[in-house]
């Protein structure tokens, strides 16, 4: 049994490659919570529906999030009536919020309705959001605190920040299943996610770090920066504002704790050495996944450094 | 000045008229909100929509409710993931409960809501909710109770009701402007709408009923019953249910206390004599609005009947 911990696009697109090189059924991704928002009422957790859109093959695949076929009359309307539109939210992927929002409100756990959502998509994977308990990515920029998405995609991640902390995770519990998973697990996978605020409330969640930190030998980890970038998103910026290296070493720094093998690309090959020093074994491979071959053969080289 | 009473389609299509012939800018409806409902986390408000859209002439004219040059695509995502879809939500519908339940979140009462929603559209009429507080219609059928929706909409009230109640109705206060409204009224208009579910809740409003009953002189009501039948929904059968003459005279009974007048239509001109004996004077015209013009006529004849 294979678990991996993804956030949003990147892990997607890897899970997207893993299923294609190994049996679905036989995998659990925990995705990454902290990033779900409340707005017009509605309950959205993007990274568990960009892991189900993608693995549903459902997916957009220009944005890598939102789904295909997508059409915009309720935020066309909503603009009309000068509503709150920066979180562009199109019709079919309303109809996820709404019955996400409604279970909830009927007193469903997260969990039982990501189940259902992954299930009504015919799903061989099991995806468990990483807690059933709200916990919330708040980060500080300019002085001030705010959502995660309030940084990410109202101000687009163009502002410098200062901290990141997960409110409500003290008192989070892992979702059913998850410890579970990762202490019977053959192999863990870290998705090529951002370390901080993707892989981070994971982590955060009591219990999951000393989980993971008792699989170490069997946990392997894709970095999500190439070349001292990161290929979407802010990882790389938010690393260095954060007083961290971005690079792989800088990577590898945080994951050596609770992983044995860093994955990196082979634009980082002439890092690999350092890699090592910081106690982890360097597997340099292609990570870039432009379609599902790459990503299947990404897949391929991470169960490959599993297997060892 | 005018105030208007209102439910919903009914309402609707005679404010319609009496913008015709009256200006918009001195009218003020206050609108039933006992039949909100919360749905998938939305907020949403049927018949202060069914009279925002009817003015707007946004609404869909088959129907008389909704809009006009609908999409269903949020519904059809929503059926496909096994959602609770009895009540029909269209996309651009849609925009307009996320708006107010954003607002609301926000701390925006439904009164500020409804201004800005009617604001939007340009409507010159006051369109007020007649509480910025909680009220929920609820019926007791085959001896449980259920929400107004739940009746209406999901049992198509296709059965019976025992009996009626406006929970939390007693520690509701009236929208600001209500009273006011009222008060300074030239006249009160109580429009062809459900006396028992669409009326029925603005008078149990504290304060609501006893400012009409100061009014009475200035009161005229119009029947929503026509030869013992409503043209639409369950105001005929409801009546009979509760004990109430599903008829002209029934519909004065209620009225007579609060106002002077009933208008009743031409099919009903034999009962005239039967409403005068319940202490209301009675105007017999049709009543019946197959289209603009004839709203137009019916709102020229209350307008009469008021100048009396």
């Amino acid at each position: 049994m294979l678990v991996a911990l993804a956030g949003g696009v990147g892990a997607a697109r890897f899970l997207r490659g893993l299923v294609d090189v190994h049996p679905p059924d036989d995998i659990t991704a925990i995705v990454n919570t902290g990033d779900d928002v409340t707005l017009h009422g509605l309950h959205i957790s993007p990274d568990v529906d960009t892991v189900i859109y993608t693995l549903s093959d459902d997916v957009n695949p220009e944005t890598g999030w939102g789904l295909r076929d997508e059409s915009w009359r309720v935020m066309a309307e909503l603009e009309r009536r000068g509503g709150l539109t920066w979180f562009r939210l199109g019709d079919r992927d309303l109809g996820t919020h709404l019955y996400r929002t409604q279970r909830l409100a009927e007193g469903a756990t997260l969990s039982a309705i990501t189940a259902s959502l992954a299930g009504s998509r015919g799903l061989g994977l099991r995806v468990l959001p990483m807690s059933d308990d709200r916990v919330e990515t708040r980060v500080v920029v300019d002085g001030a605190e705010i959502g995660f998405q309030e940084y990410f995609v109202h101000r687009q991640h163009s502002v410098a920040v200062d901290s990141v902390r997960f409110a409500g995770v003290e008192s989070a519990r892992p979702a059913a299943g998850v410890l579970d998973a990762i202490g019977a697990a053959d192999a863990v996978i870290v998705c090529p996610s951002n370390p901080v605020v993707s892989i981070g409330p994971i982590l955060a969640v009591p219990g999951v770090r000393d989980a993971l930190v008792a699989r170490r030998e069997h946990t392997v980890a894709v970095s999500p920066i190439i070349a001292g970038a990161a290929l979407k998103g802010p990882a790389d910026r938010m690393m260095t504002e954060l007083g961290m290296e971005p690079s792989v070493v800088g990577v590898a720094r945080l994951y050596a704790p609770f992983a044995c093998t860093l994955v990196v690309d082979i634009a980082d090959a002439d890092r690999a050495a350092d890699v090592e020093a910081e106690g982890m074994e360097c597997v340099v491979t292609p990570t870039i996944m432009t379609g599902p071959p790459e990503a299947a053969a990404l897949a391929r080289a991470v169960l490959k450094a599993v297997a060892r």
